[in-house]
């Protein structure tokens, strides 16, 4: 499988994916050189996006997973046109897995769901596209939340600064009547305990967090059970996961561990800058 | 004046220069395709000042300003040898500011100097060296403070989430009895105001911040009073300045006139991706 994000926020779908599809081996590129998608047009995300898809197809990849939900939200298209293989984006398995959630509970049929992403994310309008596909209930609220990725990378995962920049980017979808709210942003799983700390606060009722790094996954493996994608039988962890970057490996490495919750393996440097 | 930087935080060193050097023309490139430069590696951001600094030549300047800290901590020195024309970073004008104080400041000859910078500033080491060339009696403390051009992009610039990370940051820099802050990122000038009232909170008494965008200006002025540069006559202040981007040139004119403390001229998109 290969899996390619802007810089470490995809890691998260990798950890997910390595517990939920044991045997699978997974080949990780992240365009450090290049990260943050999420401020830049969509013109210029596709263009990263078919680069990093061209050079994870030279390692034999089987399925090609976008874990950047700014990618997803405006390249899945043109890379399933492009190249010849399945491809998994971010978004509808996340839309997905907050429709599941809805429907489970009859005390939220009408009650909106807010999608927390970067600008690139919300400005897009992917999340109320691909819900609208699944059920044309609900509605969607969208918040461009661009702290939190830089918080995560400083590594500020409690603590007020987290707490007050999330309760103010959470009060407005709060005050709309939100009580699921997906993740829009692979990097922020590792916030989760406190924006649901945050968000029932704020509404003093339970809220839903749909972590969709954990959707794709499932999306994955569902692929696999229904033989969409062949499944592999490799060895040990450390033997399944091999990482790529654009640029600083020692500083991706350092974080890397963080977002896996394993040890991780040694990152290559690879260079897209010829066409990029 | 050819000025360039990752994004949007040159426009500081912009106005700095629009006050300070009137009849000068500027030509501004952002390279907002590629921003940050902060958190990449000294080779990727000498490959990206390189082709900024050909595509301002085009404009046929007669000076460059590398409006960026983290571009003139690294690529100063190279792009003196590959332009044949004065290249003005920032950091040697802010080393110089600080010092000014310090000489100025009987009190202060035995404190140590403090460095606000993103981390690829503060791990190039450059302020200590431009200081250390210039007297070898100040300490120079540096602190990473990556979440700052977050803050200033997000237009976050008072209130507790900027105060409070603010504090986190400085609190090192005071501890070790810091009383002369560089704001070693063009960014930054935006929080002065609260970044001052902060240390003093923290020190209790007096701290002086160094805004090396407005130093930087200052320097330019004194290579035109020397003849170094050769003076020019241009009208009004729009006249005077015209903005290139690398990406999202309507998002780049949203913010721009809160970064130039006037209106903004309509900003063009150049493409610099051929060899990136």
């Amino acid at each position: 499988l290969g899996v390619f994000d802007s810089g470490l926020g995809g890691l998260t779908v990798v950890r997910a994916l390595l517990d939920q599809c044991p045997g699978e081996s997974i080949v990780y590129l992240g365009d450090t050189a290049r990260v943050p998608y999420g401020t830049r047009s969509a013109e210029t995300v596709i263009r990263y996006a078919r680069r990093c898809a061209a050079q994870l197809m030279l390692s034999n990849i089987k399925a090609l997973v976008v874990a950047c939900n700014t990618a997803s939200a405006v390249a899945v298209d043109m890379l399933r046109v492009e190249f010849d293989l399945p491809v998994v984006g971010v978004i509808e398995p996340g839309a997905r897995a907050a429709l599941r959630v809805l429907q489970a509970r009859p005390e939220l049929q009408n009650a909106p769901v807010g999608v927390l992403g970067t600008q690139g994310t919300v400005r897009s309008g992917a999340y109320p596209r691909a819900m609208a596909q699944l059920s044309t209930r609900y509605e969607v609220y969208g918040q461009a939340a661009p702290l939190l990725v830089p918080l995560v990378e400083e590594g500020w995962l409690d603590g007020d600064v987290p707490r007050l920049a999330i309760r103010r980017y959470l009060e407005p979808l709060i005050a709309a009547r939100v009580r699921v709210i997906v993740l829009g942003c692979t990097h922020y799983p590792l916030l989760k305990p406190l924006i649901q700390n945050v968000a029932e606060e704020l509404a003093s009722e339970p809220v839903v967090i749909v972590d969709s790094a954990r959707a794709t996954a499932e999306a994955v493996d569902a692929l696999l059970s229904e033989g969409k994608i062949p499944r592999s039988r490799s060895g040990s962890v450390t033997e399944r996961l091999s990482l790529m970057v654009t640029d600083l490996p020692e500083s991706f490495q350092a974080s890397a561990a963080r977002f896996l919750g394993r040890g991780a393996p040694k990152a290559l440097q690879v260079d897209l800058s010829a066409d990029a």
